[in-house]
């Protein structure tokens, strides 16, 4: 595991590259819109911690008023808890019943919930939570039209069944649709979520016709969760992304009614080989994840090429005025998608009063890099 | 950090996901058939550590026959070398001064040689290495037609005049073309490499009449080396990926004369939710890089479709008398990319006897996981 080499006090222009670095001013300011948005809009806000993985910003994003944070993963959910954070959701399936008796333990410790969308998985998680004595807050996942997890909405109700069948706490629905967030349009995600939203009304007349309350409705992402907010259907929105907002989600066109976000993670890259009409820099996809494309350069005019898993090349675009950087020259990137970028580091560096000539004020460890099991 | 959940003597199909596991059996035949592909052919082989960043597998690698091996950042170096291996060659530049105090400082207590393709790089190299009082093998790099580091072949002898001007060590010639490996024909391998032998022998002929001996020539990776190993310039070779091939190396068609090279890397993912037509596994691109594309599904014939960050969706084909697979089951993925693969993960596990009936036999730490500085 690599070392962080960043110090507090340390000026931001001295960080040895590739680091991955915070904005703390642009990170606050997208905290605090999101808390506000949700408040004004009496949504709960569980943002999801798969995008930073660190119970730093978790305590953080709990103390502008989020009620907790979501995880993916149980390697997750274990590394925040283990920081002292409280209230967990597990926002997916879990199978494994070595996986089942972690999650049934944690629910000892912390406030867990999880999420179901099969018989089995009913069945095994009733059975680890009795064998640890433990209970668990269980939602229903339905597919609201990604494709991926969860139920036909038309079955919540015979599922919710068998969640309380089985002794355990029936809590509501899971009712995420994760590519309606990258889809460019504004008006194409409000489309796709406002039949997303039908679909988990049907699933709510599913579980009222099981006679079982369905008390929540929760899901949504960074790129349509002012829909899921002024839906009446949703209490809690799951957003992640919009503490950093990578490459990716600012090329969406804006939702109306969103706050703004500003980016507030980089990639801060170093040139370290310089040719005649391109200047190569030391950070490739090796320290930032290009799944949802490449980087942008901040504030600079100058296009990213892929330059494999270490190295990134960048040129002038035609017709610009702007200058290659020089060898030794310090650039930031905006990555392409901040969740597996984040995945990459180990630590962040917490940088205050601007990039540039801003300062090191903090050094947080990502507790949960690499918890994919 | 993730712990590892798995433990020497537990049977594969035990092992929680997801998992990076090695089938040691192919690892080693691959390990062997390369050793002795080198050995046949009279030409070092200095495999590129930066595919496994693994100290046990470095290890094994040198007691086959190579002479060291290759790394491409400081992190990497020190992490080895920490781990006991005493050979390593950064093919690399570092322009950092605060980086090529860790250089010297490390070229302290191993042998080390490392890349350089600048007149600043040159002089701070010296610098750090004479305020350290130690000494390490530098060759220059020139650009053989990949297009990012190195520099133009016919400056070659006076880069490397620099080198010695200065009071270092000038070792020879770091030509490789990394782009060519993965070019999908045979013979277009075949003539990029040729080119780049060429402009090789441009800058040998460079240093000669810079007055300088160019005592090696080093490069080539594992798409290629068969010609760099034939030219009769290249006394080195550094291929990384034959030790594990992942699926873009397997799509290349084979070069003739090439040891026949086995998929030994595997991503060990588990079915957790199941819908009629298609089953999600739990592995995303969190556990499998894919900036050259998804895995494919080991000895099945299903289809791997991007599931984002964490879930992986299988598909049957068109017309596939194939079955998906059930809620709880396993399957194997062979990753796109290994090099950037292994850079997710903290540990390999390592089964004897086969994937489905084989037993972990070694737990090995990636020592240099993450190691991007």
């Amino acid at each position: 595991m690599s070392s962080v080499r960043a110090f507090v006090g340390q000026p931001a222009a001295d960080i040895e590259t590739p680091a991955l670095v915070i904005d703390l001013d642009a990170m606050e300011r997208n905290l605090t819109r999101m808390a506000e948005f949700a408040k004004a809009h009496r949504v709960r806000l569980r943002p999801h911690a798969k995008t930073h993985k660190c119970a730093a910003l978790a305590r953080l994003q709990m103390a502008a008023g989020a009620v907790g944070v979501c995880v993916q993963k149980v390697d997750e959910a274990e590394a925040l808890a283990a920081a002292g954070i409280g209230d967990i959701y597990l926002s997916n399936e879990v199978i494994d019943p070595i996986k089942l008796q972690r999650v049934a333990t944690l629910a000892g410790r912390i406030r867990l919930a999880i999420a179901v969308d099969s018989a089995l998985g009913v069945e095994r998680l009733a059975a680890a939570l009795a064998h640890a004595g433990t209970r668990a807050d269980v939602f229903v996942e339905i597919d609201v039209g990604h494709g991926r997890c969860g139920i036909a909405p038309v079955a919540a109700g015979a599922l919710a069944h068998q969640v309380v069948s089985n002794g355990l706490a029936f809590a509501g629905l899971q009712a995420y649709h994760g590519r309606a967030q990258h889809l460019r349009g504004a008006a194409e995600r409000e489309a796709v979520i406002r039949h997303a939203v039908g679909l988990a009304r049907a699933a709510q007349a599913s579980v009222s016709a099981a006679g079982l309350e369905c008390r929540l409705v929760t899901g949504a992402g960074t790129g349509t969760f002012v829909h899921e907010a002024a839906s009446g259907l949703y209490g809690e929105i799951q957003p992640g992304s919009y503490l950093f907002l990578d490459r990716d989600y600012a090329d969406n066109e804006p939702s109306a009614g969103a706050p703004r976000f500003e980016h507030a993670l980089f990639v801060k890259a170093q040139v370290m080989s310089r040719g005649v009409s391109h200047a190569v820099v030391d950070a490739g996809h090796k320290s930032h994840a290009i799944d949802s494309g490449l980087p942008k350069v901040w504030q600079r005019d100058l296009d990213f090429a892929n330059g494999g898993d270490e190295h990134g090349i960048l040129r002038t675009r035609a017709g610009s005025a702007a200058v290659l950087p020089e060898l030794g020259d310090a650039v930031w990137l905006v990555p392409g998608h901040c969740d597996p970028t984040v995945n990459l580091h180990d630590h962040y560096v917490g940088v205050r009063g601007g990039l540039t000539a801003g300062v090191v004020e903090t050094i947080w460890p990502i507790e949960a890099r690499g918890g994919v099991r």
